[in-house]
């Protein structure tokens, strides 16, 4: 557990307790008054771990498409997949557009997440599904805030890749019928939601420029604050206590 | 093995032995003499039956990205599992228009065509490529051959989705590769392409309206010895024997 979950965690409840509204991605207030010029990486990397996030949101969707229960969640949750790859591709083209081998600039990322995915690949059916919503939620709030560190231009394209909307609707319906009908599960879920929070925001952290110093974390903070707010929500939004 | 696979095979060596050039998709000639109108399905079942074809493609390829060797390939395969599942959305977005509940209309086709994938799913990696390359040529194929029976409206729509180029070039990439440098594989690979092809002419075959009467089998053939032609082209591309 890192020192900046335990001391956002009372703030997040008391955002909760105030019933405060989902705001659209990237909207994030705070991260708009950082200094994101230590904190997010050149471009070229950024679009790698970005794109790379994207391929393994992917993979995890894919799974759920093919272990799917029936046809139509199969259907819905191919749309989901849809998404991520989509935004995927639209990041790799971005690469290519500056001449990078996407291969080559994802290649340095590609441990640290594999094994982020295995961690958070969840045990069972409802598990994989809290995580392709709460793991590709945070992440890309994340990086839209973080896009905030890149030229004007730049980081306009990036939040306009991440901001495709869908891929979380198929995941809410199928995860609000099974909570609604199975006894315990929202217990059991809500754990494994803390757990998907602390991965991701090692993630998250591991993203940076810097790495993790505690200058950057100092720096970064008010961005976790946010990210953890929007948590809290998604789970509010399911019944699940965060 | 079923009757007209060994009757066309001699045809089809003789295609080979002449060098055919490979046709564009769809502009089998023989295929436009015959009259679909007994054998095209009516057009929510056709549609039905195309999509969950295209998703158990998208199934394959993304069991591929998952399992691929290096970055480079998961990433060149990535865009094949997306040219899947852009023609079973713009397949399923057809049958909304059409008023019909897309995983309804699939449903009936799904354990055939579940069975169908794996019986072709491969044993290892090379095997699992070939299927997807080979299966899919040969279906995609089918379909707009059969596209042929429905109003000219829905055939110019089914035509255009199913057209969508790009899938085989990473499948054919890998597999190319492969060969070259594995003793053994073109020959373990020519083996499996035939069964292939004998599983897929048997999902064909059952897609037709009337199922399999000796009629419909009789009319379809010529269909069928188009689509055996461009699988020994694409086997033959690939140093295989057919």
């Amino acid at each position: 557990m890192v020192s900046w979950f335990a001391r956002r965690r009372p703030e997040a409840d008391s955002r909760r307790a105030e019933g405060a509204s989902v705001r659209p991605r990237g909207a994030s207030a705070p991260s708009t008054r950082i200094d994101f010029t230590e904190l997010t990486p050149d471009l070229v990397p950024f679009l790698g771990q970005a794109a790379y996030i994207q391929l393994e949101m992917f993979e995890n969707l894919s799974r759920a498409v093919a272990l799917a229960p029936d046809l139509g969640a199969k259907e819905r949750l191919s749309a989901s997949a849809g998404v991520a790859l989509r935004k995927h591709h639209a990041l790799i083209e971005q690469l290519r557009r500056l001449g990078a081998e996407p291969a080559e600039v994802m290649a340095p990322f590609a441990p640290a997440l594999d094994a982020f995915r295995r961690a958070t690949a969840g045990s069972d059916w409802w598990e994989m599904l809290l995580s392709g919503y709460i793991t590709a939620g945070m992440l890309d709030d994340y990086f839209t805030a973080l896009a905030s560190g890149l030229s004007p231009d730049a980081r306009s394209r990036v939040v306009h890749i991440l901001a495709e909307d869908g891929g979380a609707a198929a995941l809410v319906r199928e995860l609000a019928t099974g909570i609604a009908e199975t006894p315990g599960l929202a217990d059991r879920l809500a754990l494994w939601g803390r757990r998907l929070v602390g991965d991701t925001l090692l993630v998250a952290r591991s993203a940076l420029r810097s790495g993790s110093s505690a200058a950057a974390d100092a720096r970064i903070e008010p961005v976790f604050t946010e990210l953890i707010a929007a948590h809290t929500r998604r789970m509010d939004g399911l019944g699940l206590t965060a």
